[in-house]
């Protein structure tokens, strides 16, 4: 159910001969109101694709009606002719569903580069038959429409005693980068919440979720996370706990993209704890998480805890480095900076993976989700364009 | 010859059982005067092993009469411990060749964490072994004797017709970092020079070489370049004619790194120009060589030229994402942020392949030098710790 799981929302997911594979690969989602309130957040990669210009623009006056999306092209560096395409994408689902097309939202993923007049035909040519399919029941099929290399949709709900909801479906994983496929997140609830309520609930629980997501260290061109509101519910919900109950929600649909990056092995959540602030701890988990070394290691069952240190060394966090523990997988291999228990306790066979990191600077925390580095990963990104 | 080649120094390189192939692994490389100016730079990580915390003080008074370097251990993060057989090396070291010990530079290089009793016992007892052996023809087993997994030892010497020369040897590849073994260069001269010029020559030179090669984004805990000066040529050089010279020597032995980085197939030269500032070109370039994604693909013979602008896109450098060209071997894969020549004509086959970017931004650029993401990479460093 996913999106359609809230009241006040119909979705739809068909074949428009975008995928080699004659996959599902355009989606729409529809908020049928009351209200059309919107709050979404984009990549703050500068060089954002078409999509990403056209719909940072829409959600302007927080209000979207529709969200059309496409895997199998990003629609990025396509020039204007690119730009038209979305432009003329979103006027073909104004017609169809007659709104303005100014609150059409458009996401595309794919290859970069890939936009031409065999794309733009397809999306167009399509466009009717995505609305015609439009259904309560829509959700799970515009989750297939969106995967690119993913292996499973992602999709979650969530329900307030308070008599609301929320549904979201995600594709791919963001920093992740599977392929320069990208992350696209839809979240839809039936809570009666204005857009500027909506922006800041948003903009709160992707910094902890999405946001702390780095498999491979790449930020995509076309990354866009939406919160569509219908109000259906008829109940204005509490912020806080609308916020709480959309962070949990993004933090399950952040972690089904860790789970699913290209090529993994292992799921690594690296903690670090005791940092002087969240910043530090941020930037040091993302240090750790972005040493190919490390995660070459972890892949090979190897608790090498010194690739940790080497990592964590090139930040300017606040920290000593001879007084800093580091765990794996609850062994403690580094107690102030030296060798601990023994290497040879860590077992490093499950996915699941923890690199706890206690600074001693601090009470501050953070944990970023990585993964490790693989064969399967080089493979399937020397051959994604092939 | 490379160490040896200019008058007054002689070196060795034998064999004390840290590594487990029965290969050399201990060098010593001596300035016989009349002085012993040096210099100095070492790694930027705030993680630093106990050779690098001992040879900071050692070198601050611009004297070093012997540098002493072993593989089969980094001796970092293993305590005060550690630093005491850095510092019992540096005194085995001045009682065999009558020196004091503050004029001794110690280099370790090996798996972080390594430094126990055994460690510290097959060194301490081959020192003498070393200081025996040394000989004017001693540099090439010294290159050896430096080794970790580098497939071959790596040596470059420069003439002046002033009557001075340059010796050098380097093993690794810094931040290359194969399997967290690190960057260790020695560079000799005959040149008559003061320590404060030989410090500016070896931080000009070592900017624009060593600090571009950037092949796996890991910065080592180990890294130093060191320069001896003996005078022995009676020559006061000039400096500018010196640090052209030191730079093109730094810059051939820092290619013959990026030659022979663990597991790469393609060396990758990324060209920044027309940059606002040098900076600028750097960051850029450092940033398109950090991406995974683009590495893989070269790898896989794919000019996937996305993946150069999704990473310079994260970057604050000064330029327009939509005014940029990318060529890839020639081909102008990109025009103004939009597909321009045809990616078919772009050949990948060969192991050189040089990404040229072109910002419109200034007239500053720089290279940075990085290799492709393997299968083989992933292999040996998932594997180094067995």
């Amino acid at each position: 159910m996913s999106v359609t799981h809230p009241a006040g929302f119909v979705a739809s997911g068909v074949v428009a001969g975008l995928k080699s594979t004659g996959a599902r690969d355009l989606a729409l989602v529809v908020n049928q109101g009351p209200s059309i309130a919107a709050a979404a957040v984009f990549t703050s990669n500068r060089a954002k694709a078409n999509p990403v210009l056209w719909s940072e623009q829409a959600v302007k006056d927080g209000r979207i009606a529709a969200v059309v999306l496409n895997s199998g092209g990003a629609n990025c560096f396509t020039g204007s002719f690119g730009f038209q395409t979305t432009h003329a994408t979103a006027e073909a689902v104004a017609t169809a569903l007659e709104v303005s097309a100014s609150d059409v939202l458009v996401c595309s993923t794919g290859l970069i580069g890939v936009g031409d007049q065999t794309f733009r035909d397809a999306i167009l040519d399509n466009v009717p038959a995505a609305a015609a399919a439009l259904s309560p029941d829509g959700g799970a099929d515009a989750a297939q429409a969106i995967m690119t290399t993913d292996t499973k949709p992602k999709q979650s709900v969530a329900e307030s005693a308070a008599g609301w909801s929320i549904g979201g479906m995600a594709k791919g994983a963001g920093m992740l980068a599977p392929g320069l496929a990208t992350m696209l997140v839809v979240i839809t609830t039936d809570a009666d919440l204005p857009a500027d309520v909506l922006d800041r609930a948003l903009r709160a629980a992707t910094r902890v979720t999405f946001d702390r997501v780095d498999s491979d260290g790449c930020m995509s061109t076309n990354d866009t996370v939406t919160l569509l509101a219908s109000g259906a519910s008829g109940v204005a919900a509490d912020e806080g706990e609308f916020t709480a109950a959309l962070t949990d929600l993004c933090r399950d649909l952040a972690i089904q993209l860790q789970k699913d990056a290209e090529g993994a092995s292992h799921d690594i959540s690296i903690e670090v704890v005791n940092a002087a602030s969240e910043d530090d701890a941020v930037v040091v988990g993302r240090a750790v998480s972005r040493s190919n070394l490390l995660k070459a290691a972890i892949f090979g069952n190897d608790p090498n805890w010194g690739r940790v240190l080497a990592a964590l060394g090139t930040t300017d966090a606040v920290f000593d480095p001879y007084e800093i523990d580091v765990s794996m997988n609850g062994v403690m291999v580094c107690r102030r900076g030296e060798p601990f228990e023994s290497r040879d306790l860590v077992d490093l066979a499950p996915r699941a993976t923890t690199i706890l990191i206690d600074l001693k600077s601090g009470d501050a925390e953070a944990t970023i989700y990585t993964n490790d580095l693989t064969h399967d990963y080089v493979h399937e990104n020397s051959a994604y364009a092939s």
